[in-house]
């Protein structure tokens, strides 16, 4: 039977796409949705198609399309107080602030109790660059020493000493964000970073791990030495001094790669070798996927990471810390006019109610070992399909290597389901939190269906 | 009679505060607001004090608070909608984005007709900048040139040429926003700059007006003439090529500093004349405050400003272009996650709805032109303490110098009047775009009341 395909982009989306074109940048949009019509694992484009949904909002949707709870929160007079009078949470906050944050901490990382809300994973992680670099100077300076008249006045010429040279240490393939900070610490791929002055801040390997495991134990073991080794010298030797530390748990845009604890264990030696800090950019891998709330959870840390920065499932994003020294010494130096965004707060600690209530992560966790293993089959049916099978144990994130990653994720969207690609050519599943065991057949059924397809059998959309 | 002194913070808020700062850097907070019973022009805390509020969160509310036409937006179907399924506005907008552009589209900038949304003030002249450099190196490639390898690899490492050495001229005293980018052309306070890493870009002088305008006519055109020369020198002999200039029409945390149109007719033939851009910041001017839409329609620039960038009383932020060819010349160049947020959106066309029906921008130029005739009389009763009045003709963006600024204004706190300072010593003014005649003598005489109560009269928050 021939399989039925999908029309992506339909009618009625290249109808908007004109439209929206004509004002904003919408080179990269593949459809539009009907967010009424959208539900649970589903997206539903403005088409009519129905597709299984196992990318998320690139990987942002936690709890499924119009979640009752997210919706009951959405429509609460708190939120419609929050919208109307957008309060400047530093300076003005509302009568509910103080509770809205108590909840958000109830899923603080170990160790943590202090955070700093933002508006995007990007902006997380420049708060926590600049809490490292308030906390190295700090130190230099030596504590309750007051500020010289050479650095306030050299700060505003961005000229030392009040401007410093110092650096943040990030890994090849890593992404942080797409600010002037975090761009300079993200390393995945030209068409985030060409043309964009950045930082001379130093770049170290990430273990690239050999497939499958158990049989590459000793190379593997080797190349995490290697790599630690390489951000040993680094730190010792990079021209301006490394404040800290920035790793994904899993490299996510870079292609999903995947470490040991043992190689983020070597890390936080190494920060305490060098007088820097660690932190650990959760933005893709925080909320549940990987299988515990939080993917550093399983290096089991001698102490907490530093600084912890999420976004993305949050529906907001920030940092969690809890050594008190990284709260800066005086007011208005991490600050901002709104600090975050109470609406996204009230949606977060819906979406932190829905996934306590209903055990998400420990469901992730299962049906991530269904889907793991439906993969593997699929991979000894289609060896030269499905590579490089990773992510087992670590919930639904899970992705392989491909040759044309990006054509077969194009392709699967006029087989129904929308899925992902990231790395050269890996394909990386993000289903929700709520993804069931009972949606795997079809998501099998498609990617074989995919394989047949040939490649010149493209979607509407622009492809790249 | 002795003036009746409000006790701020309240018993609730200093409870509040206790708990919050446990968990949230809260040592900027002045009081929790009781966003319910607060209304118009009118800020209530959790004590029960009532504020007239002309400093409206740091600017960012334009039409007042529990504003009828906000509610109804904020309780909306499509907002529901919007702040539960949060889409990625660049991927899988909803069915109602194209509606929701074009809406905005309303208030662009004469001769802009394609925008970009963003989050925050600080994003958008960030994504200004990647712009603005991003067609430096087109042009410098020349177009349709292909990117090189080395050029490919090269920014990986941030390394020339992929990672090049180009900067952004900013003015003393400016203030652009807090992340690595934005702050490296951020030169108001130390507070906002110490020992954070910035890029080695150009600063000049702003215009250092004096006042009153009428007597220092010549003085104030040799300064301008002087600025300009400066900028001139800069951009010849700074040793990375200058892609853009950003200026603020009003320089407003680095203490509301006016320029003449000359100063930035000039900025936009310098900027012609080396091959430069044009940022226009209006995050604080925007949306109406000075009796136009754009404070930059003021200037007559033979050519539109090359970018407009808008935040605070959009309660979202972006920025505006005209010239097709700063649309980046491949697809996910400028791009994120969520790129800005629908549920604002949807809350930025209330605000542009309720300032074009009830022809607010026109009102505030009458209510300006009462508010400044006011403070002149105050000024005259005065004269110490209301030193270089402006704002004269620039709708209710009114400030003056007095010695001990904050410290006014923390006591205006206790005489129900809610107003910030900015700069070294001054008192700025920033009612919304409702403020009425009504409450001028209401302010005034809490000014005079303030003046009299010895500076050791302060409110119970800390204090800077």
């Amino acid at each position: 039977m021939a399989v039925q395909l999908l029309e992506v982009p339909g009618a009625v989306s290249k109808s908007l796409s004109g439209r929206l074109g004509a004002k904003l940048d919408s080179r990269a949009v593949q459809f539009f949705a009907d967010y009424q019509q959208s539900h649970d694992n589903f997206l539903v484009d403005v088409d009519g198609n129905e597709f299984l949904d196992v990318y998320a909002q690139i990987a942002s949707n936690a709890v499924g399309y119009n979640n009752p709870t997210v919706v009951k929160a959405s429509t609460s007079n708190e939120m419609a107080l929050a919208l109307s009078n957008r309060p400047c949470l530093g300076v003005y906050p509302g009568a509910h602030l103080a509770d809205n944050i108590d909840s958000i901490m109830r899923i603080a990382p170990r160790g943590h109790n202090m955070m700093f809300p933002a508006q995007s994973g990007s902006e997380a992680n420049e708060l926590a660059f600049k809490a490292a670099f308030f906390l190295y100077q700090l130190k230099k300076r030596g504590l309750g020493a007051e500020w010289t008249q050479d650095e306030l006045e050299s700060c505003l010429r961005n000229e030392e000493p009040g401007s410093p040279k110092l650096s943040i240490l990030s890994f090849k393939d890593s992404f942080h964000g797409r600010g002037f900070g975090s761009l300079s610490t993200t390393r995945s791929k030209p068409i985030h970073k060409l043309d964009v002055p950045a930082f001379d801040w130093p770049m170290a390997r990430f273990p690239a791990l050999q497939y499958p495991l158990e049989s590459n134990v000793d190379k593997n073991r080797e190349e995490v030495e290697s790599c630690l080794k390489e951000v040993d010298e680094l730190m010792s030797t990079w021209r301006d001094p490394v404040a800290a530390i920035i790793v994904e748990p899993i490299q996510s845009e870079g292609g999903d790669n995947h470490a040991p604890a043992s190689f983020f264990q070597g890390l936080q030696d190494l920060t305490r070798k060098h007088g820097a800090l660690l932190i650990v950019d959760e933005v893709q891998t925080g909320f549940g996927a990987t299988g515990s709330f939080w993917a550093h959870e399983s290096w089991n840390l001698r102490e907490p990471a530093d600084l912890v920065t999420f976004g993305k499932k949050a529906q907001m994003a920030g940092y969690f810390f809890g050594d008190k020294t990284l709260k800066p010494d005086k007011a208005y130096r991490q600050f901002n006019t709104w600090m975050g965004d109470e609406a996204r707060l009230i949606v977060c600690n819906a979406i932190i109610d829905e996934i306590l209530e209903k055990d998400l992560v420990t469901k992730v966790s299962a049906v991530g070992n269904a889907l793991y293993n439906a993969l593997e089959k699929l991979a000894q049916s289609y060896p030269d399909r499905v590579r490089n099978l990773r992510g087992k144990g670590a919930g639904t994130y899970i992705a392989f290597d491909t040759d044309g990653a990006a054509a077969l994720c194009n392709k699967m969207k006029l087989l129904g389901v929308n899925i992902g690609n990231c790395g050269k050519n890996t394909v990386r599943l993000r289903p929700m939190l709520i993804f069931e065991e009972k949606y795997i057949p079809r998501l099998i059924a498609a990617l074989v269906n995919a394989f047949k397809l040939p490649d010149s059998v493209q979607p509407g959309f622009a492809t790249f």
